[in-house]
């Protein structure tokens, strides 16, 4: 009897630690087979995965062939965090006593002056070509390896103000999700923003993914000439080439990749065109919209919704009801979002 | 003894078959491993293996990352045929026709009358404004896709008058190959053409194996435009947003690709800023460039090396000096490849 219990007690233990592991196995496995782990259930992750299983699977009627899988994202607010005011532009203002330093004569002449009182209100009035004075003068002028230099020294350094934090933390986690589930279903994932190419380049691969070839940006034209030691060197001109905001955003699409993109991200009405091009190809198509509707963990602004009104990633309520009316969705931070930030938890 | 004699002669023939069949598997396996099977052993050949090599090898102190692995190829000249004119400037004046059946009152206008009267000296002799009238007129002011569809079509069919043979059939076999052994080795090919891009993407993907997104050319800008049906659609301006010859390669690598070339290719003077700039980069550099000193299987121009002077395609001696100054490897067609085409035989 004694020995007969010793072994159902041992057979109750071995039953129960199999029990635990499997219990174990499946919680593991889980996580690490939901690719969209940031996403609550609902109608905006099911669309990603609907889309991603109807293009992948041979059997589909909706089945897109590997060469053509495209994917294009938005980077500022659709990426990472854009408010109050874009990363580019804080990276030019810190630039501004660099650029001073090696031209004096400007340290009195508006808008530098300005910028370097560091009088907050003043700085915030500045007109627009005051501003695109101040990004004529930090990003051009240099080699375009300097540029990358420089670039990728500050967003290595400076913080956001808010989070103190690198502006790379300030990354949305479901996105990145996304990105990483479509490359491992065949996608090619591209930036496609009407911030700098060459900015976004700096950090896209190390914190995106997207080697530089696969980012479209607003672009200047560079000059190629020979250095003192006969090196020859691009060096960045104060003039455009491709402003890739609104319509640009299709221009450059073609121009940069050549076909029309399966699956657009957007947040503001610079994406509209974006979409409209994408859905534009026919069959499977994936449009969405990030609506910034979380003020506590993020920011809240529209003015779609009644949200806020704001001039930095406008999405406002014609571009709200476009959406509807073509069955694009909108992404609410608030609800479809588990959390924002890799560091939330 | 008989029978010794008769296992004697069995022996024998097993071993005869042994080594022939051990023979035949030498030379087929020779075959199937040389990737640069059309060209002849020499200091060219010699080059690219030993670049893969020391490029590809983690142990080598020149290995370069996968990702950093980029290859660029000018087209004309380079890649196919580009005597004794460009091939897309024949689908412009073969496109003339259809652009006079849409605006009839070009008829009686030159140049466009010239090119319909089909007077071969005439049209030898219009000059630089003409042909850029010409260019016009036949690439711009349609959709992006209708332009596709249009050179897809013109490809398939037209013929050169030489060989009698598609466009695409006069593509130089040892190139192919360099391009296939250069992906077999983790390098991501480019082609970056003075030709227009969105020409070269009509076919580059099947007759090279180079998708769209890798095709850096010649670009105009586009508009976007909603045709009658609200669809999006990009029309094709004639207004020039990237000339990719000179140091507008140099520029356009930059735009498009954003990382200097690892190795580079070219034929003529067009080509020289591509090389200087891949060279710039430091480290493990490939640059070659393709002289037609062969009359015989293609054609001979230069002027370098006292071949006949052209104005397509120019090789010229200072381009050769500079070659030889700086490492550069010439290709000889006569010499460096066993076949041109791979018709050849």
């Amino acid at each position: 009897m004694r020995a007969a219990c010793a072994s159902a007690v041992r057979l109750h233990r071995a039953v129960s630690v199999g029990f635990l592991a499997l219990f174990l196995t499946a919680i593991i496995s889980h996580a690490q087979t939901d690719p969209l782990a940031s996403w609550n259930d609902g109608p905006a992750k099911q669309r990603i995965v609907d889309f991603v299983r109807t293009t992948t699977d041979k059997a589909s009627p909706q089945f897109v062939p590997p060469e053509a899988r495209i994917a294009t994202f938005d980077q500022d607010g659709t990426l990472w965090v854009e408010h109050p005011i874009y990363t580019q532009v804080v990276y030019c203002f810190d630039r501004v006593p660099a650029v001073v330093a090696k031209k004096p004569e400007l340290k009195d002449v508006e808008p530098f002056k300005t910028v370097l009182s560091g009088d907050h209100a003043a700085i915030a009035k500045l007109s627009m070509p005051d501003l695109e004075k101040i990004l004529a003068a930090t990003l051009s002028g240099m080699s375009v390896e300097e540029f990358t230099t420089e670039a990728k020294r500050w967003i290595a350094t400076a913080k956001d103000p808010r989070w103190h934090r690198p502006y790379t933390d300030l990354v949305y986690q479901p996105m990145l999700e996304v990105m990483q589930y479509l490359r491992a279903n065949g996608y090619k994932t591209y930036i496609v923003t009407g911030g700098g190419q060459d900015f976004v380049r700096a950090y896209a691969e190390q914190v995106y993914g997207v080697p530089p070839e696969q980012v479209v940006g607003t672009a200047g034209a560079t000059k190629y000439v020979y250095d003192p030691n006969n090196e020859p060197s691009l060096i960045k001109e104060p003039k455009l080439l491709l402003n890739d905001n609104d319509a640009g955003k299709a221009e450059g699409i073609h121009f940069m990749i050549g076909r029309r993109p399966y699956a657009a991200f957007g947040n503001s009405t610079g994406d509209q065109q974006m979409l409209e091009y994408t859905q534009g190809g026919g069959g499977p198509r994936l449009m969405m919209l990030v609506l910034h509707d979380d003020g506590d963990r993020e920011y809240a602004y529209g003015p779609a919704r009644g949200l806020p009104h704001t001039k930095v990633g406008t999405f406002s309520e014609p571009l709200f009801d476009e959406a509807k009316k073509e069955g694009w969705t909108v992404i609410s931070m608030k609800n479809d979002w588990k959390r924002i930030f890799a560091f939330d938890h």
